[in-house]
């Protein structure tokens, strides 16, 4: 018998025919055998409902605050969830990320997991009930109710699945897997297989949508793999896993598209010691999420600092910017937030040297211009015109061989 | 200083807006130096919203897992006021019920209050802050979720204000106060001043919704006097407490209509031990809430059997009593659910004799044919035609000298 974790996302338990189709699939896993643990997402935009509520009624809002008020949207499916097992003869209990002892440290709405108890959970199970399981919540050593973050019921499936030593970890979504390229702007893109936890979590750092960053974090660093697949189809997904791609793997996994981030750029710095902590410090402190910093060789004793954050931190970091400009002496500060950010993520890059330059050589043939590289060892991206995003994207998912057909492998064994 | 407990409703917090003006009212009393316990219904609608979402996704809704549902309105409301009291300079800290340690049996949907821990709460208090608490919720002494039935916030404010002695406890809705009859009804009906928890008791068993049965009945048994008043007018209410009547006090303090019963009567009894028990025992198990009973004294061997009951409880019950009636051999079984009950309630009737038969005069001079009477110490009800209603009321509530303005007293000083 297989302990199966699985997680439905907001989109796939929106509605109540959604929740009922969702109850389905638990139903079928559970009858095949398997002892089930499901993880829940609050309901289509629930969480996003809230939070414009409490825009309408309050300015100051306490993490602790908000993580009471967040958290309901989750038990709120898992209570709905539960119910429709029971109409389907499948016995279940609903369970608070509290109940099933999920400690987190006492950072409000980003907390970290720091155990998870799960004692309840295995009583249930062994007693042959599935558990089903608000996501996204913890309670802390404070005995505070805390959130983990937008996007965390992934990582409280991870944890749970770890902590039980589950079999199998399905992360149901409402894509089918994880794409070569947004099939949205390269209609060419294709599902992968699998992907290795490294590709997944560029991927990820390089804006891709499909799992949240600190979720494929922990479930790499715990060997958990992941199966992300559709709550909408049922088809099987992508497997993201630790395991190590072979030689007839492709060099390039993907191409990922980021319009969310907008470009600062720092002019007439004068080159000495101490000035881009002068302006990353400030920045930090005041939660600016900083993604790329670029800066170029001085040549007449001055330097330009470019850096690119998310568009909805430009207005907080602004003010800061320009302060500091004008603290350690430099001439000027423009803003852009009509960019976009290209990424080439591969595992088979650490083999394949000239990776880099081919990607500059295509966006060169295409006339795209180049504002930003930044590099790691699996990954390139860049920053260019935001219009040129979508053409850029296609050229390279074609430059690479993503397109072709002959690289989709046969699908798993359906087992819905 | 003094402690003061104030419980808003859901029509009171059923917006934004709302939330804001009770946030208003609770820093008013906190500014004027008073610890304040503040508990909170869900907003406006939102339980029923989430009953109706319960019934689209499934049949089967166990209490606790309906508990687990419910419970999260009154979380999101105590949040939200939260907030909006760190926006006024107010500290303030939510807390569920689980968290303030309100302590029940395990009967979900409707369980009882066994302790109130309250350690968190005098810990916050001391801490110089407002306690938010979310109302009608508790956890049970095997760890779940419980919620202790509808309108039971006001009993989580009755309970608290005893735990942590409370010198006084306010209980904000959306009327200014209890009235001598409903003013929807009968316009001539006016604010009591003052009522006591006796006739408080017999109003709300009479169909009287400003405050529920079960809250009155706390208050009473454990001496919490409630001030019920308006959140829309924020005027001095209706005191309801164990205070004696004096002799000026009138001997009727008003007349309590409610058209939610349906009335059956069990037609050609045979009268003979046992019939009775047989008829009520099945409903009983049914959990048809069964209202007035009444048995006409037998002339030919059999006797008529009348009852009234919930509307929505009648459905359930017709096929019961069809059952019984054959059995014991009665000749017939006839429905109305084209009945009102009209109740006189007041504390002097004890010492004023000729009470019901002044009403019994009042309604024949109205030519209303009464159906059914029912009397307890201090109340007489009369069911009759749902027509008759209104007309009966207006006519009782003149005889018996309720319209009077003489008797409205100076109102309280203004506190807000």
């Amino acid at each position: 018998m297989a302990l199966i974790v699985q997680k439905y996302g907001g989109t796939s338990v929106a509605d109540p025919d959604r929740i009922r189709a969702c109850a389905d699939n638990v139903a079928i896993t559970k009858r095949r055998g398997n002892d089930v643990i499901v993880v829940v997402s609050a309901m289509g935009k629930a969480t996003d409902n809230l939070i414009a509520l409490a825009d309408q009624v309050a300015t100051n809002q306490s993490g602790r605050e908000m993580d009471m008020l967040l958290t309901t949207g989750e038990r709120q499916t898992a209570a709905l969830i539960t119910m429709a097992l029971a109409d389907r003869g499948i016995e279940a209990i609903s369970y608070t990320g509290s109940q099933v002892g999920i400690i987190t440290d006492t950072a409000h709405r980003k907390a970290k997991i720091l155990e998870v108890k799960g004692d309840r959970v295995r009583a249930s199970l062994a007693a042959g009930k599935v558990c089903v399981i608000a996501g996204f919540q913890g309670t802390s050593t404070e005995r505070e109710i805390t959130t983990m973050g937008r996007g965390a019921s992934d990582l409280t499936a991870s944890a749970l699945a770890q902590a039980m030593d589950a079999d199998a970890c399905e992360i149901y979504t409402d894509v089918t897997g994880v794409f070569t390229a947004d099939p949205r702007i390269v209609p060419q893109a294709r599902k992968l297989e699998k992907i290795h936890f490294d590709e997944m979590l560029e991927m990820a750092g390089a804006g891709s949508k499909v799992l949240a960053l600190r979720s494929v974090e922990f479930a790499r660093n715990h060997d958990v793999p992941l199966h992300v697949r559709s709550a909408f189809t049922w088809e099987p997904g992508t497997l993201v896993s630790n395991e190590e791609p072979s030689v007839e793997d492709p060099i390039i996994s993907g191409v990922v598209t980021d319009m969310t981030e907008a470009k600062v750029t720092v002019l007439g710095v004068p080159d000495k010691p101490g000035v881009s902590a002068a302006l990353f410090e400030p920045l930090a402190a005041a939660n600016v999420n900083v993604d790329m910093i670029v800066q170029n060789t001085s040549t007449d004793g001055t330097t330009d600092i470019s850096f690119t954050m998310p568009v909805a931190d430009m207005a907080q970091s602004e003010s800061i910017v320009q302060r500091v400009a004008g603290e350690i002496g430099a001439t000027d500060v423009t803003h852009d937030a009509d960019i976009a950010k290209v990424s080439l993520v591969g595992a088979g890059m650490k083999s394949s040297p000239g990776i880099a330059a081919k990607m500059f050589r295509v966006l060169a043939d295409e006339d795209v211009n180049i504002q930003m590289i930044s590099t790691s060892t699996i990954r390139v991206s860049v920053i260019l015109p935001a219009s040129d995003m979508e053409r850029a994207a296609r050229a390279l998912h074609s430059a690479f061989g993503l397109d072709s057909g002959a690289a989709y492998s046969a699908p798993l064994p359906e087992r819905r």
